[in-house]
């Protein structure tokens, strides 16, 4: 189990090639001896679970009907924190559902707005001020994820709202540039996106050293990455975020991730969660 | 013809989402228009060809008798300009050959140094260091391509010696970001790897609004490209510079680029000199 490997362990898992400047096999040790005699305080939450997050109320495609009712069963379920997708081509209808999410969830919920790359620069930062009146905790993808200044720039010209990135970001370097040009404030690595668990690892502790949150994007829908938060939080010192919840796959996987409360019940299996069913028949 | 369309017609080829901001339509119209009237001044290359540089003298795996051998027979074929590849394990191996190659081609030929991303930063400014007694034109992918901000900080610390990149950078956005951040000197875009001629000048009319030169990355052996530099030239006003010459596959193409004199012969047949033979036996 990762959380079992000594921090020299721990680096030989690590590519830090072309991210060495900032980040040394060096520096990766003493981030997790750093760690080590505060682990005990950290190790609650292998109890209580792992927050998470509801990407589904708010697709796009949802009229304003189904985005209360979804909401409305997800509050049932105990989440606190929800997802809409903005960047419809009536801009009046991203204002509309934002303002009827806010007004579903109670001043106390948190909710973010994903752009999903919709708009261009000057766009981002009109509809991001626009938006602002929600109080989203950050707005996601808003421009094109390769463009690092355009990030950048919006960052400045919408503080204090915060920015999330990362589901685009293709590897280390990429987001080693999004954190130097302060271009982000939620990283939303994907290990099944980046090149694996290893990569992963090295974004987190980059994020760690630039002071920035992991909240994973879950191309897995947070079988392996809930894994991996745990290890982030425990190992690492990464605060407790929130990690995505999507369920509607996951009547193909052997062990799917148990969400109860809002929260991801560590699994008590061994392995990765990752297996899929060998037959699966594609129902869920 | 590309040289043949209205300046309208041009601005139809080009996808601008996401670079907008810095470069608009009426930007392009703009700099097509304020070109128009000195077309004429800049006609002539057509007579006289776009000079070329040849890349095949100093291959990695040659050794320096072999460099040496084939420096003199692109002298004697008219080049004037050469590139060397460095990024060997053993660097003494890198200056012992750089040094050689200045020596073949006297005090007024041109080299460049391609590292082809071997290096990572603080290797990429100890290296461009040494080799700088050896005056190259450029240094051509010192370090990941991804990696803008790496580039930034080289070209300051390296100054006068200048950067050249482009062959991986994957799309307009990313040049943008090279050129916002002053990461890049020379423009190496190549039209086989961006989204093809469209995004090619598109990326062209950015360098142009950067005053940066476009020395094209050959995927196509030159044989589009010696087009196009012809049309960055006349109707957009670059300056000429040089285009990379390799002519190790050039018996696969019905109409291969005629390069006499270190120069490419503008070519008389209608189309864009992509036709390959269709029973083309490979040997060459």
């Amino acid at each position: 189990m990762l959380l079992d490997l000594t921090p020299s362990e721990v680096v030989r898992l690590l590519d830090l090639s072309y991210v060495e400047e900032v980040l040394s096999e060096q520096d990766v040790l003493e981030m997790l001896q750093a760690q080590q005699a505060t682990r005990g305080l950290r190790t609650p939450i292998l109890q209580s679970g792992y927050p998470g997050y509801d990407t589904s109320v708010g697709w796009m495609a949802y009229d304003d009907q189904k985005v209360r009712d979804l909401t409305q069963r997800a509050l049932d379920s105990g989440f606190r924190a929800f997802k809409l997708k903005v960047g419809s081509d009536d801009e009046r209808r991203d204002l509309r559902r934002a303002a009827a999410l806010r007004e579903s969830i109670g001043e106390s919920g948190a909710l973010m707005f994903d752009a999903n790359q919709r708009w261009n620069l000057p766009v981002a930062i009109r509809m991001s001020r626009a938006l602002a009146v929600y109080r989203p905790s950050w707005i996601e993808e808003p421009t094109h994820p390769d463009d690092v200044h355009a990030h950048a720039v919006l960052t400045r010209e919408i503080a204090p709202i915060k920015i999330a990135a990362g589901e685009h970001i293709p590897n280390r370097v990429v987001f080693k540039n999004f954190m130097q040009a302060s271009a982000l404030h939620y990283v939303q690595a994907d290990c099944t996106r980046l090149a694996g668990v290893s990569e992963f690892l090295t974004v987190s502790f980059l994020a760690k050293k630039f002071s920035l949150p992991i909240v994973p994007h879950v191309g897995d829908m947070g079988q392996l990455h809930q894994h991996l938060v745990l290890f982030n939080h425990i190992a690492l010192g990464h605060e407790i975020s929130f990690l995505e919840h999507i369920p509607h796959l996951r009547s193909h996987f052997v062990f799917p991730a148990s969400v109860a409360g809002g929260s991801y019940k560590t699994p008590q299996e061994p392995g990765a969660s990752c297996d899929l069913k060998l037959s699966s028949d594609g129902n869920h």
